[in-house]
């Protein structure tokens, strides 16, 4: 300590004394600069027994008890794993709390998940796996429940016309039900996958044809959706801007969102809206109304809580811990029923190919104690 | 299964008997999803022998023989090996029957692969390592063919004109013949690195000069070119679209490539064009023409297979495999000779920076039934 | 050698004799390319020892003795690190000879690095750790100079005006000064965390007070900028271009920071202009003003040696090694100081979640020769 207030005291005199070349003065202990110091035999080594230092309460945030699974991915690229790496996934899921697995969709254009008779015949491609098999079988071997996400045409993407999507769901629905739904423990709902947002035409009356078939044929399997909300960074993947100027605003929200939920609330069991497209300052005010509206339709109100970051030029990677923790713990606050993730597998997973999940995961069983 | 079932009687009989509420009871049995629900003692453990279940019959698709090397990257970030890493590289391709290695361009603008005294001249940049000699002693010891690929000045990727490429590449091929290609024994064709399409001016010209040449000074080795498809997605790699509207059709593609064909055929012995820039379903339609083309000039129809992913905003990383597959399924159906890939060292390689190429690299070999 | 000479021959024979058919015939000895040709029992393995032959002088460059801490970030992705990876990564840092870190800013609109009263008050949210604390421990535990980076109320990006910057820094500058700097030895100076270019409207005037208090308040301790270049690649993130056309001169360069650095220069101690934004042949001319202009104003001339790579489609991953080498050779050409990074932890430490930052490492122990 000495050595460096002397420093300091000779670098202040000068600095008072007068105000020519402080500076040169003030650097003059690291004259040195251009040579490298090196220390000779100093080997980095891991103190994997460090904690860090949390100055916040643990545990105050909602947890995470479902993902997504993103198989047929729209816009996060794939991870190519076989059987061994999803079964290992389960286990990382099912090791930090997770009990609720949803395929995000079963098809995606022409990319589907199982071989369906009737999309194949549609001219989808032949999958090299049958996905849906292979998470129904996991999901019964970990004691999982397993969502299935309805097929997406891609057409209300492009067009914002939902429509579409009811005439072939409603083969999907029934030849998933008879193929799988009915023999596997596993098979507990159904996610009705449309990616809406409150300008999306048709979104009522699919939502509901589909809500209801799969409820009819299922026996009342319980249905949710995870639409958006239009707020600031509600944004295109793969345009260059990161926020927009013409975001809702929280009254215009509740009124539409109220009108969507008067028209499907009979079907539709859960709406787990998708927490990444406000900022962190707005969490409470949508999360309230949200809320607010799920009790009053009688639905269950869950967080999409999305584990990947929108603010980056790098579309996506990995979420930073502290933005999770401040919506889960908005959700709390506010009173949701549960949080579910997009998603476990690329984002907060130990075996990622993104290595800053597995950091997440550690960040993350560190917050909520999980030993 | 019983409780399931009752579960669900329970909730059917709800909605049966009221719309009112349904959703309630549909989760009552999932009352406590605000709790995490962990299995004390529960470790997760990868079971590497679990097998992919394949439901698609293995092997056809014609294998990868061959691979870019993309030291001079255009667009690939680099992954900074040293030759430690490479020679490895070399053994990951040949283990999975990689036998050519392409160098995808002895230099791109200011930055070279060899110390070459004509374009140090010029102001290119010295390189700190001679990768020409590395790619070639490795070539030589893993007894793998290697191609040289031109120098690229830049200058057709801003204008659009190749005229500029034939100067720099007389001495190049030149130099490069005298001092590597004689003394090796891997040095066995060269790649004509211009990535043109159709509406490239001057392209004929220009590959008709640069092939000529490279057949004169060297007894006639082979050469080829890697030409895109102007298709749906050709698109720039910095810009914010992925798709364009003003694709080539089928027929103008042959027409088109007729006459570039006639015009390079008697110094070009094979042409690769890349098979990321068209859809999926597209394929067929264009490698027939393309194989027909190549038929009727006498050259040799290669597919440039490429393993990254071209429909995700972050560009590039690895493809997923049931997109490869579906690519070379289709080259094998139209009778291709040959499939190279760009590129094997970023997004397939164990060792990639980017981790979902090593899983690539499994799903590739679990399907052509590599051991 | 001999068998391949025949096949050549062959070729050759044909070429001279008839235009028809070259390619078949030069291609005879590929007749098998559809089939692979697999080596049984060929195990790939790495042979570690292999050391890269470099044909350039070793430690020509100026080599790194600092780089940034970028917890709170603008546009890099988050790593998720806990105190376990930050305490290797310093002994990472320090193997490498780098003795100066740098949190690049306390805090970035809302998100901080460290529980300030002052900020908290203003709506900041509540950091999970003290980062700051963190930070401060570690250079002590492994003697190392910390400079710590003001606030960035994140105005000035947006709106260009620097005046917002001034306000809050009176409070943290006290705050943190009181709370952390006279309590920790390796408290060594401040950054102004400004990231200007030439025309940031009231830049002068904001840097100048926000030095004086820096040095006010601490006796003296050095202050350093880090501006950018106004060059071709200054251009944003998070859009599609990567150059522009407006980049200004050298000359307008010298101009205009002779006025900067005339109103700052008795309270800023070095500028350490980022590297990147520049071409690698403007690297020299660039270079030598910003040394005149230091020498001038009595400054130190550092280097912000940028470690990730500008020129690629993903922003940002690693730098390529010989464009980093360029850069630092360039510093050391035209006398600068001292070598700083933006920054180590992402972009060149073994453990950074992109693996190509592993391989810099490797890579510039290798040039620097450091054991």
């Amino acid at each position: 300590m000495d050595n460096r207030r002397d420093f300091m005291k000779k670098s202040a005199m000068v600095v008072a004394g007068a105000l020519a070349l402080p500076h040169i003065e003030g650097f003059a202990a690291e004259q040195k600069f251009r040579n490298l110091n090196l220390t000779p035999g100093f080997v980095p080594k891991k103190n994997a027994s460090l904690q860090s230092k949390l100055i916040v309460p643990q545990k105050a945030g909602l947890p995470i008890t479902g993902t997504f699974l993103d198989e047929i991915s729209h816009d996060i690229p794939h991870q190519n794993w076989g059987e061994a790496e999803w079964d290992l996934d389960f286990q990382y899921m099912k090791s930090v709390g997770i009990d609720t697995v949803i395929m995000i969709r079963s098809g995606y254009k022409k990319f589907i998940t199982y071989p369906s008779k009737y999309l194949l015949g549609k001219g989808c491609y032949m999958p090299s796996v049958d996905l849906l098999d292979m998470y129904l079988r996991l999901a019964d071997k970990y004691g999982m429940k397993f969502y299935f996400g309805l097929y997406d045409t891609g057409h209300y993407w492009e067009t914002g016309d939902m429509t579409y999507e009811i005439e072939d769901n409603k083969y999907v629905i029934d030849e998933v039900w008879q193929n799988y739904g009915a023999k596997h423990q596993s098979f507990q709902g159904w996610y009705i996958s449309g990616e809406i947002s409150r300008a999306t035409k048709g979104a009522i009356g699919a939502f509901h044809a589909m809500g209801k078939q799969c409820k009819d044929v299922s026996n009342g399997l319980p249905t949710f959706i995870s639409p958006w909300i239009d707020g600031k960074k509600a944004v295109a993947a793969s345009g260059a801007n990161l926020t927009k100027e013409n975001a809702v605003s929280v009254q215009q929200h509740e009124k539409e969102w109220d009108e969507i939920f008067a028209g499907i609330s009979d079907v539709v069991d859960a709406c787990a809206f998708q927490d990444g497209q406000i900022d962190y300052n707005e969490l409470d005010a949508f999360f309230t109304v949200n809320k607010k509206l799920a009790d009053k339709y009688h639905m269950q109100c869950w967080t999409n809580a999305e584990s990947f970051d929108r603010d980056m030029p790098i579309r996506f990677l990995p979420i930073k811990f502290d933005k999770l923790r401040l919506k889960l713990e908005a959700a709390k606050r506010c009173g949701y029923d549960k949080a579910i993730t997009f998603e476990f597998s690329h984002f907060m997973s130990p075996q990622s190919s993104y290595a800053q999940a597995g950091n997440l995961y550690n960040r993350y069983k560190e917050y909520f104690n999980i030993k």
